[in-house]
């Protein structure tokens, strides 16, 4: 995980600033503000700033209520009936800040959440520095034939080294040849080209492996809406490494809300109104099998994978 | 401006908090964090939270540039840049959270706004006070019969009165039906009435006047937006009022944004292909008129007021 | 439900116009184009104009698979899988385009679904029109005491008379000032006012019952997902009547999106993961009991409600 | 421009698809749908459908002026007038879905529109063509130094012929290779190697040159305005001409918002409240120059640039 020197710099005055505020201030989160945590094997996140904490969730929840439910309703249980119930408004008010380090390919998955604010490293006014992501060796795995896109099994260690050596190669060469179209090894321009290719073309041959950079602001409820698909067995391995670095902040940063989101957002399970119809029949006694459900072959399966109980 | 003995509590609370943060803090907004600033006759707007400060902006901008601009140029000239130019997105690194008390008609036009976040005190769950605007006297004004839009001239103070009388028995009048039909003049429903009607209906009466309450949050971006608009002379009077009590809380908040915003969003005319060239041949020496400018008749005049020099 | 003479020329200019296409078509929707649908007493919804059909959502989900699933998948099983597992964004190849008619507290329920695109009757532009909502009697009824936001049984018939009797009059007397305020009962200016007060002024005396119209334009996800939350027994009865009448239109439009919809997004019921765990142990032939069951009481209660055989 | 043999096909249907309607159409849009326009080397846009045309917007924009005003407007002169004015939400009434190919690095910078509908090939499903972006020859150029972000001169023929040859020869090594780590060129597994990699690993190493696809749906004011940043000259050259085949499609479509847009927008200048001052002293008689301004050196320049006749 390499940091730019102006970058470890300005961690450095941050880690030692400190100023008195009214705001709302969590400590956890306080401790590693600005602190790079590592993803993958050049990336990285880390929190740039941060607005509100579990208790700004409950204020704007009563501010609905106005003058009338005040005394009853505990904090906690508020925002798990919040959470339970999808009212999802009040996780609006808070808001984060992430710098994040990520390969492209990455980058073009996580961009697709909309409701975020973004500035991105330019490789039209400046240049790439050579990181690219290699995958850990056990991570490199074969096209699963059940799930379109997904990976199965690891492949053999001798298989995995060969083709971390090809994907290497590969990524080297490109960015030598980067330099070379740039005119970095011709700083002098004594050579027969006639100066540096213009940085936006120069690009055009770096893989979508190359780490990039930005700035990710986003509120709490668009935020746990991203963790909760990209967290996902579904999504593929390396934004869910970000996505869970990330779970981990939101676990320092507002425990309750965490809580409550792992028990009714992670683990829950929908059932469709005919798969309810079943569970109904089978609570009250009836055998129900594939045949007598009235469900599709597919939705069956989906739904005996549901009752069943979840692997250790 | 009535606040709640809740919410009065509640401002103390955080004026006398003081916590370290390691976070951008600005001194001239925590000043008035959490304070009500009245706006109209029962209306307030209070800083709620707030994220980033000038710096934030130039940090997010300067994540485009990556290590290759950084020595050239001055803050306060990058953000200058980046306003006059419409690079809008560093700006939406800044959040602020406000805490606002308006008339339901200036809420709904405050709505209009989407990119932005509301909790919105709700007439469902809770019973709406008596508190409802009445203009200024000098505010009560005549249609203007150039702009079908706008307010003209100011009425005669005799009438000005007989309008507010109307305007407050009407009100008052509103507001004693709806606690009528909620059965508080009858507590303990000894009267002739089965109970107290449902509050989303009782409220149906309620005029456009009375006041309501949100949390809103929003970027900076997209604040400078609803500010342009509503601070502009063509925005209704009372969403101006509000909009330039937030337009002060700026100017503490983010200074060299609001001197930005101030020089090149506020004062700034935009001048059409056609306006421009009829500009290029006055300072040419030429002498244009309407009929030989090529404008339509509305446009020329437009383009008169633009070149006219600014009334004090 | 009250048209002006110039829509409802517009509708039959609609309803008579005829051109050729080669977009995609829907007959039943086409059938009902332009026509409006009558919600409430004085509103309405009708369709003006709309993009796609059940097949460009297929079509839309297939552009990520490539040319390598095209022949597995039927397009209603596609499309019931996606419902399934909410991948929304093919859904959002589809937009409708609706005129609405309706109550402002309904108009303020409405808005607050942002993604979507309105353009607003102006009562600073133009004068509105007395039509005001007037709850049927059996609509009338008192304040639920469980639900704090709902209503619960209807009041007896004479004291539904009498609070519609109050409410008429009221919104009458409200309408009355207002046209006295816009000199509208003085048209030549002959009495002693000075004359017509500004439209943004003169209309704040109207309740939240009044009706005003909008032109709104939205996504097929979006639109769910307001139908979603605004067909549900807990939003309030009126804007339920709205949204029941675009539900149909839906239906019309989309069918296989609708049944889709219906079986797995309306039906569907979200079970926690310690919820899930107490499904799975009363298969597997425990007893499970509130005590036992490791949930809050609350949450027991709504999963007992969630287990119980629908009621008809 | 290659298209697959289902996409031939497909838009032969589309082509011969005829059918009544009742919602606004254009011929002229209507005779190219679905087409594909050739756009850089590999890439194209075809409209796959559109919603709304010019009378449309003003339908729109009339909502709000109810029936006031309705007689004194020309429908031209409206959409003329909202365009000057930037009164933007009734553009939003029209919608326009698009197919489009394109590079991935230009497919990164057009999803910073946010405000729009995207459905992408994905590569985790399916395996990409060999299709990469080659600059034309006389598009290879050096790198502007004034403008960091831009190109500048053209380099000579035969270096320009060396940098293709690196550009071509590197893609076809990483397409090469991705082939081989899919096992597609040893399809029966006979090799030493356990298998297909999976699809989400194997393309880790194609460059951003490489095409991908996707359908894009946005409203017409967020076209407009992508519009007016990529079809500006500093916008990068690829992107921009996808923007300019777009802007044809616009022409085609809403002719008078389109024309409005190359007045309005496309020509305008935007001349800070500093600025006007200057202009106002000069169409006075007064000899400004930079010093005596009271602008900064580059407003200056800005200002001269701004008020120098256009070049051919």
């Amino acid at each position: 995980m390499a940091l730019t020197q102006e970058q470890t710099r300005d961690i450095e005055v941050v880690r030692a600033r400190s100023a008195e505020t009214r705001r709302p201030t969590v400590a956890a989160l306080e401790a590693i503000l600005a602190q790079p945590i590592q993803v993958l094997d050049h990336g990285f996140i880390r929190v740039v700033d941060y607005m509100g904490d579990d208790a700004a969730v409950v204020q704007a929840a009563r501010v609905s209520y106005g003058h009338g439910t005040k005394h009853v309703r505990q904090d906690t249980g508020l925002i798990r009936y919040l959470m339970r119930h999808r009212h999802t408004t009040p996780l609006e008010m808070c808001e984060i800040k992430f710098h994040v380090k990520l390969p492209i390919f990455v980058a073009r998955q996580w961009i697709r959440h909309r409701t975020a604010n973004v500035n991105e490293y330019s490789a039209r006014y400046s240049i790439l520095d050579q990181e690219f992501y290699l995958p850990a060796p056990e991570q490199i795995a074969v096209q699963d034939t059940n799930n379109r896109q997904g990976r199965a099994g690891a492949v053999p260690p001798e298989q995995a080294a060969r083709i971390l050596a090809l994907l290497r190669q590969d990524a080297e060469t490109a960015y030598a040849h980067y330099q070379r179209l740039l005119g970095l090894d011709d700083p002098d321009h004594t050579g027969a080209e006639s100066g540096a290719l213009a940085r936006e073309l120069a690009r055009l041959n770096l893989p979508v492996s190359f780490y990039t950079q930005w700035y990710w602001k986003i509120d709490l409820h668009n935020l746990l809406h991203f963790l909760a698909l990209r967290t996902d067995a579904h999504a593929q391995y390396e934004i869910r490494a970000y996505a869970e670095a990330i779970l981990d902040v939101v676990r320092r940063w507002v425990p309750t809300v965490f809580e409550a989101f792992r028990d009714y957002r992670q683990g829950a399970v929908t059932l469709s109104a005919p798969a309810m119809a079943v569970v109904r029949r089978m609570l009250a006694g009836e055998t129900v099998d594939a045949a007598s459900s009235g469900l599709s072959v597919r939705e069956w399966q989906e739904l005996m994978t549901a009752l069943a109980p979840p692997q250790v």
